[in-house]
C-alpha cells in the first residue's frame, strides 16, 4: 500500500551534499552534520514537509502542484540550513567609521569620547533620525544579512535608550519581520544597553533610569520584544541592576538574554545561570565555574568573534565551551561600534581559525545553535520536515569550503521561509 | 591664453571622496592618501589623463568625444585607486579543502602528508589538469579578484615543478594577462617553491633539481616571467641553493622576488638585501638588522595576512616594518594551502584591526606598496596622468568605511586599464 504522499509547492534539487544538521531524523544523512549526498527538499506554504535523497523524493512528495518558478535546481551545489544570527544590533543610525580609524590609529577611547564619539554617537543618530530612515537602513542591513546566508536574525534595540525611540525600533523590527524576502526578525528590548546622557552622572540619574526601564519600557513592550537583554558590564549594568530589570522582564513574559563577561568577570555568566536565560552572550572572561553553572542551567552560550576581530584583541575559546558541555552558538554582534558585520560565514572562518572549533561545530553553532539561543530550535536552524524552508544554496560544490575559502561570499542563493531572499 | 584641453574618451565623475595616493602631484588632494571632494578622472587609451575636482574638468579636459557608455557616474561614492596584489598563486588545479579542516580539526602535518595532502596535492592536480581545465580555473579566480577591487594579480607558476607545466602555467598567465576585462596579470616563475617528489629524498635529488631550475628552466622561461621567486625556508631552499637560483635569474634578465622569514630566521631577508631583490615576501620572523638591510637595498617588504588568517598563528607587526622605515606592500597571498582569499579588502582590515597600521598606511601599502613591490609604481597604485586607469568604485561614500565595514564586499565597480572588469 502506497503511503499518502505529502504535498509540496515548493522544492529543491540537484544538491550535490545536503547538509541537514538533522542527522537522526533525516534519511540518508551521514556524520555529525547530517549531510546527504545528492540530497532534496519539499516544502509548502514555508514549512519543509520532506528532506532525503533526491532519488527518494518522487515517491515521497507529490510535487505536481509546483509552480515551475517555485522548483529551484542547485545545479549540484552544496546547500544547508541558513544562518540563525542570534545576537546583532541592526537597527541604528550614523556611521562610527572615522571613529574606529582614530581607534586603531592609537587615539584613546577617552579622546574619542571627548570628540563626540562611542555608543553615545549612535544614540544621538538614532534619536534624531527620521523613522523611515531608520526602517530603510534596517531594511538595507537585512537584505545584506540574507545575501550572505542568514535567514533568521535577531535585533536589539538600544540605541534609543528612551521610551519613544526604543519603541520606535521595536517597531521597525516588528515590521521587517512581516516583510516576505527578509530574514526573519526576533526583537530584543536592550534598553539596559548603557545609561543615557540625560541620565548620566549621579548615582540619583542611574537609578532613575533603571527605575524607567522597570516601570515603563518593560510594561509598556510586552509582547512586543521576544527577549530582554541586558549589558552587564563594568562600563554598564551592575549585577544587581541587571538582575533587577530581568526580573522584571521575566514577570512581564519576555525571555531572558544577557551580554555577560566580555570585559572581564563581572558575574554577569552567574546571573544568567540563575535567571534561567535562554543565551549568556560574550564570555570571553567566564570561568570554568560560570561554564558549569550555564550548562547546568541550559544556557546557550554565544560567542561573538567579530567583536575580537574589529577590537583587534584575542578570540573567545569556542574549545573550552564545547569541552565544558556547554551548547554554543555564533553570531555576529554586528553593530556599529565593535563588530559592523553581516557576515555569518566569517564567524564560521574565525570559530574554525581562531577559536579551536571543527568545522561541523562551528556550522552547528551558527545554525542550530543560534536556534537555541533564540528559543526556536523547533522551528530553525536544520533542514527537516515541520521546519522553516530556510535554506541557503552556495557556489560551490562542498560545504567544507566554507571557513577554507575565506573573506569572499560562499552564498549563491538565500531562501528565507520558501522565499527567495536578499535581492 | 587657454591651456591645450586634454583629449579623453573615458571619465568618472559624481565622486563624493576620491582617494588618488598621489597628495603631491594632484591639485586639491589632502592628506597623506590625497583625496579630492568631489573628484573626477579622465582616461584615454586607458590611460589617465586628468585627475582633479569635477568642477574644473570641463576646463581641462575635452570629453566631446567621450561615447555615453564610457561616462560613469560613481553616484556620490568614494572612488581609490584599484588594490596591486603582489603576490599571490592563483594557476593551479584541486582543492584542498578537506586538508584544511583536518588541519583545524587537530590533525598533523605529517599524517596530512601521509594522506597525500599538501602542496604536492596540489601539484598533483595540476599536472594532471587539462591546460584549458587551468586556463579556466585561472580566469574565474581572476574574476573574483576583480570583483574584490583587484586591479593588478602577480601570479606564480609553483604547482608544476616540472618543465612542461610550469611552462603551461606561465602561458596561462601570459594569455589572461591580454584578455580585456580582467585584472593585469605579472607572471613570476617560481620554480623553486618545493622540491618535487621525483627528486626528493636523497641529496643528489635536491641537487638535481636545482640544476633543472637553473640550467633549463630559467633560460627557456626567460621572458616569460618578469620575476623570479624562490621559497627560502627550512622546509624549502636553502640560502645557498635560494642564492645560487636567483643569481642565475637575474644573469638572464628576471626581477627578483624571495619568500623570506616565514617560519623561521632563514637568512632569506638578508639575501634579498643582498641581491637587490625587488620585494621580500612573509618577513613574520626578520630581526630589526634584516630589516635595516631591506630598507637599505630598496627593497619593499611585503605583507601575507591571510596566511595567519588562515593557519589562526600570531601576525606580522606591519608597525615594526614602518618605523624602521621599510615600504610595505600588503597581498593577498592567494593559494590552496595557507591563504585561500581573493579579496584584498580583508588584507586592509586585517592591517588595521591587527598589525598596527592604520587606514591610510593599510590603503597605501594595498596600491603602492604593491606596485613597487612589482616594480611597477610608475604604471599603477596611484591616480595621476599617465598611469593607467585602474579604479575602484565602493558602495558607500567614504573610503573609511574600509576595515571598519568587514567581511562583506565594499567594492561596487572594478575599472581595469578603462575597461570595467570582473563581469
Amino acid at each position: 500500500m502506497d503511503q499518502q504522499k505529502q504535498q509540496a509547492d515548493w522544492v529543491l534539487t540537484g544538491v550535490s551534499r545536503l547538509v541537514t544538521l538533522a542527522p537522526g531524523t533525516v534519511a540518508g544523512a551521514e556524520g555529525p552534520l547530517g549531510v546527504v549526498q545528492r540530497g532534496a527538499v519539499a516544502a509548502k506554504d514555508g514549512r519543509i514537509v520532506w528532506v532525503g535523497p533526491e532519488e527518494a523524493l518522487d515517491g515521497a512528495v507529490d510535487t505536481s502542484s509546483v509552480a515551475p518558478g517555485a522548483r529551484q535546481d542547485a545545479g549540484g551545489r552544496a546547500a544547508l540550513p541558513g544562518f540563525v544570527d542570534s545576537h546583532t544590533h541592526f537597527v541604528f543610525a550614523g556611521n562610527r567609521a572615522e571613529e574606529f580609524q582614530l581607534r586603531h590609529a592609537g587615539v584613546s577611547y577617552e579622546e574619542i569620547a571627548a570628540r563626540g564619539g562611542g555608543i553615545l554617537n549612535t544614540v544621538r543618530a538614532t534619536r534624531a533620525a527620521l523613522p523611515e530612515e531608520l526602517w530603510a537602513l534596517a531594511r538595507q542591513r537585512l537584505l545584506s544579512f540574507a545575501r550572505h546566508g542568514t535567514t533568521t536574525v535577531e535585533g536589539k534595540t538600544g540605541y534609543g535608550l528612551d521610551a519613544v525611540t526604543e519603541a520606535r525600533c521595536l517597531e521597525i523590527m516588528n515590521e521587517l519581520a512581516a516583510v516576505p524576502g527578509l530574514p526573519a526578525v526576533v526583537p530584543t528590548f536592550l534598553g539596559a544597553h548603557t545609561i543615557p546622557p540625560e541620565y548620566r552622572g549621579t548615582p540619583e540619574g542611574r537609578a532613575a533610569y533603571v527605575d524607567l526601564v522597570c516601570e515603563e519600557m518593560l510594561p509598556a513592550f510586552a509582547g512586543r520584544a521576544r527577549f530582554c537583554d541586558v549589558f552587564c558590564e563594568r562600563t554598564a549594568f551592575t549585577v544587581e541592576e541587571s538582575r533587577r530589570i530581568l526580573e522584571r522582564a521575566r514577570g512581564l513574559g519576555y525571555l531572558l538574554k544577557l551580554h555577560a563577561n566580555q570585559l572581564g568577570d563581572t558575574g554577569g555568566a552567574r546571573l544568567a545561570a540563575e535567571l534561567g536565560a535562554v543565551s549568556a552572550d560574550h564570555l570571553d572572561f567566564a570561568g570554568g565555574t560560570d561554564l558549569d553553572l550555564l550548562r547546568a542551567a541550559g544556557v546557550t552560550g554565544t560567542l561573538l568573534p567579530g567583536c575580537s576581530f574589529s577590537l583587534g584583541v584575542p578570540y573567545p575559546s569556542g574549545r573550552r565551551l564545547l569541552e565544558r558541555g556547554l551548547r554554543v552558538a555564533l553570531a555576529t554582534d554586528f553593530n556599529p561600534g565593535t563588530s559592523y558585520t553581516e557576515n555569518m560565514q566569517m564567524m564560521v572562518a574565525l570559530a574554525v581559525s581562531a577559536m579551536g572549533m571543527t568545522l561541523d561545530e562551528a556550522l552547528t553553532a551558527a545554525t542550530l545553535g543560534g536556534a537555541h539561543a533564540l528559543g526556536i530550535e523547533r522551528e530553525v536552524g536544520s533542514l527537516e520536515p515541520g521546519k522553516r524552508c530556510d535554506v541557503i544554496v552556495l557556489r560551490g560544490d562542498d560545504e567544507r569550503e566554507l571557513a577554507y575559502h575565506f573573506g569572499v561570499n560562499l552564498v549563491a542563493l538565500t531562501v528565507a521561509r520558501g522565499v527567495v531572499s536578499g535581492t
